[in-house]
């Protein structure tokens, strides 16, 4: 089975090899829009799918039935660690991760400690590991949130449109700054490790919020902690990608920090992407996700875009530029993956 | 006074010509921030001070009073030539402008119609006449909203995270939304054209959220209604600024639209910016407002950051690279202007 699996267009985009044809994946595919989702979230909240397995393993699953996508995505959460290690927080329907104590002050970073992945979130190996076996040729990508994002949540102690506080304590205080984001990497990079070693054949970054950053801050502040997730994986062998939404101006560095393939979102057209992402990375977008609510007709022309700017290079996977918004319908998913993968 | 007005740095910068001092400014200025804006605000609503020459001639003045800064912009808002034509629309303080009728089809427009200010809105001539009185050597910049930004509000309803209905109605019928930009163009216009005889020596164009769109996008579904207003104020002669967030991708758009000056937020360096817009225009911009929470220190060294990007060579307005946040103390405000007029 695994020849088979390696090779999957999916990991044979990420690594700039020819595939019999283009992968596409989206973002959030698991979850929200689908109603085979919305069945199992009337009875389990997003933490109590995360803690179960064979939950957790047909969230994931549902998306690859239903839309033959070319890669499943681990369904979690960028703070399900935090959870794992004690931390307050909770996951609030319609607003996101909610802090029981925002990191402010030192004393604040008592509430992290190392991730001990095998004892804090044993259930995240058990739900790979079945997900492997039942995927089969279809790989499976490991989840984890970059320090920035997962940063921004915890310094503000929640969704924030500003980012007031954490771009207040970065500048204000660059050393407790520094080891919050190290922290936090260190605790992301353990959480990929388990699921890679469980048989995650990718992982995805997800740092949502960086491009509220300028370049010379996301470089200074930012790219170390990320990069040691990156060089802390280099290890594994398997394609590392870094996804943000706005990051126009940061794509250089998301590559940088150690990225096999970077996510674009859909404000850069994909080949002016790889100019500023360099030779050698894979790039993976960028249909703008709100147009998946428009006419079949609307849709079909914005994916012709995003395939001719892709063009034929190895190396590109389809995607959304951001995640499925919960409105949109699945069946214009399904159409969008067959559009793929009959477009050459 | 009409020559010394036309020495003013602002103005001159506007023009890419050598000024006495870097003039600077701050979006919002006129508001929120300020505890003699809120003592007004406790009696009267947006649209009462907005309607009442006398009250928005008062809090368009504060800032000028209190920052010295060099120039004053109109207190308005970019939905208030609507109601002033009589569209259903209400501020909701926290929240922004709300609709009572969203637009979504042909019949919808019913509700809006040409811009006449002298009958509509006659206060705003009056204040603008006032204010110029008042001002002397310190420049007006007239306050008008761009046609996407404003149809944004109108397509929603209100705020929105994802513009799901603008940019549905945009891509399936381009012919509508066509017509709905133009027509709000041709208000923009109107207005800022009675501001300008009024008195106005500039005017800013608001397309805050612009910046949700790719390149193409812009270009094709937005850029020529916004032209429509730049070329309408070009017999007039006023220096024209082209301001939005995140349009890192569209700034030569933005500039190629027929501003003289162009507004950049914190993503892209002012240095960076030049080379995008193209020579012949001036650049304003752009300290991320966030930053003016922390403490002085790290104020300072941003501005002066901002400053060194710019540069010594003539065409560039400080000013925050959005408008200013209500937790903003103006002492800091006061000190930036300080540390701008005493930079060289």
């Amino acid at each position: 089975m695994t020849g088979t699996l390696e090779q999957a267009p999916f990991l044979r985009a990420c690594r700039l090899q020819p595939a019999s044809h283009r992968p596409v994946w989206f973002m959030r595919q698991a979850g929200r829009s689908l109603p085979e989702y919305r069945a199992i979230r009337e009875r389990a909240s997003m933490f109590e799918i995360m803690r179960d397995p064979a939950l957790t393993a047909e969230v994931t699953l549902q998306p690859v039935r239903r839309l033959g996508v070319d890669a499943a995505i681990l369904f979690s959460d960028i703070v399900a660690p935090l959870d794992a290690i004690g931390v307050d927080v909770d996951i609030k329907p319609g607003v996101g991760p909610v802090f029981g104590r925002p990191v402010r002050t030192a004393a604040d970073l008592a509430q992290l400690r190392p991730l001990e992945p095998d004892a804090d979130m044993p259930w995240v190996a058990d739900a790979v590991k079945q997900l492997v076996a039942e995927l089969g040729d279809i790989p499976l990508i490991g989840f984890a949130g970059a320090p920035f994002t997962v940063a921004s949540y915890l310094v503000e102690g929640g969704p924030s449109r500003t980012y007031v506080h954490t771009k207040t304590l970065m500048r204000t205080n660059p050393a407790l700054w520094r080891t919050l984001l190290d922290t936090l990497a260190d605790i992301s990079l353990a959480s990929l490790r388990a699921q890679i070693t469980a048989g995650a054949s990718a992982v995805q970054v997800f740092d949502s919020w960086a491009g509220t950053l300028s370049a010379a801050d996301y470089e200074a502040y930012v790219l170390p902690s990320s990069k040691r997730i990156f060089d802390g994986l280099a290890d594994l062998g398997v394609p590392r990608i870094h996804f943000g939404v706005g990051t126009g101006e940061l794509l250089g560095l998301l590559a940088a920090a150690g990225a096999d393939v970077v996510g674009v979102d859909w404000r850069v057209p994909i080949e002016v992407a790889r100019t500023r992402i360099g030779p050698g990375k894979a790039v993976q977008g960028n249909l703008d996700p709100v147009l998946c609510l428009a006419p079949w007709e609307v849709v079909e022309a914005a994916a012709r875009d995003v395939l001719a700017s892709a063009g034929e290079a190895p190396g590109h996977i389809f995607n959304l530029g951001h995640g499925v918004l919960p409105e949109i319908d699945p069946d214009t998913l399904k159409r969008l993956v067959d559009l793929v993968h009959t477009s050459g």
